[in-house]
Parts: C-alpha cells; sequence; structure tokens
C-alpha cells in the first residue's frame, strides 16, 4: 500500500529562528504591522510503500529521528495519507 | 480576530530538488528501498490579525506571493485556522 507522509519539522519555541525574525520584520517594514511569531520550518513530502498504514507511520517517524530532524533544536510532527 | 497562517512553499515538480535528491539517496543507502518523490520545502508559521477570515487569507496570501515563494521556481499554498 502507497502512502504519502509529510513530515513537518521547526524549531522549538525556546529555540532562536533568524529567518522567521527576518522575515517578520521585513513583512513589518512593508507596512504589515499585525503579525507576530514567525517561524520558518521544513516540510518533507515523500511516498512510500508499506504493508499498513502503521508500518508506514512508524517508519516515518523512525526517519524523522534519524535524519530529518535535529532533537536538540526540532521539533517534528507526521502526516501520513493513502495514496489511490 | 487573531488567525495562525501555515504557508508551504515547495518547489514545482519540474524543478529538481537537489536537497531533496540527497535526502532520497541517504534514506536508500540507510536501507529503506519503498521510498520514492522526496521533496523538500518551507513552512512559514505565523500569527495575524484580522477582521476576517477573508481579509487575513487575502493578506497571507499576498505575502507568500510578493515574499515567500519565488514565482517562476515554486509554488505555494495556505491554510488559516482560526485563534481563540
Amino acid at each position: 500500500m502507497k502512502f504519502k507522509a509529510s513530515v513537518k519539522v521547526m524549531l522549538k519555541t525556546a529555540v532562536l529562528d533568524p529567518q522567521g525574525a527576518t522575515l517578520e520584520r521585513a513583512l513589518k517594514s512593508l507596512g504589515y504591522q499585525n503579525i507576530d511569531f514567525v517561524r520558518v520550518g521544513k516540510l518533507v513530502e515523500l511516498v512510500l510503500e508499506e504493508e499498513s498504514e502503521q508500518a508506514a507511520l512508524k517508519a516515518v517517524n523512525a526517519w524523522a529521528d534519524q535524519l530529518l530532524a535535529n532533537p536538540n533544536m526540532e521539533t517534528f510532527s507526521v502526516k501520513l495519507e493513502p495514496l489511490l
């Protein structure tokens, strides 16, 4: 069975996000004052084949933990949807 | 009214994604052969205040178009949820 997985990797809230801060400044200097908490993260999308949704979720979580996210500074969340 | 907006910016399918290709190779060299179409994109999250959901959506779409995405190589999609 094929699944499409999305892994969202964001810096932890306590970690300074320079890219987000720069973007926030840029938006404010363009005249948008009504914004806050701008954070920039990574999104990894992939297609994988596994027997079950559970197995797929387990695999993607393992990849995110081992390869995609830095556990010291980042948190990740995994979303999975079956492909037809 | 406050909203939390997420802007997903991905390279267009026709554009080569070296980061995704590298990640795919890395995962395959770790022994996961059952993967395909690995793409890496950006995710921007922010909180904004607008009168209505429509106005917020319009503002975030304008930012994404002007600042966040490169329209030649990237596509974006915006998701909005009201904050309590």
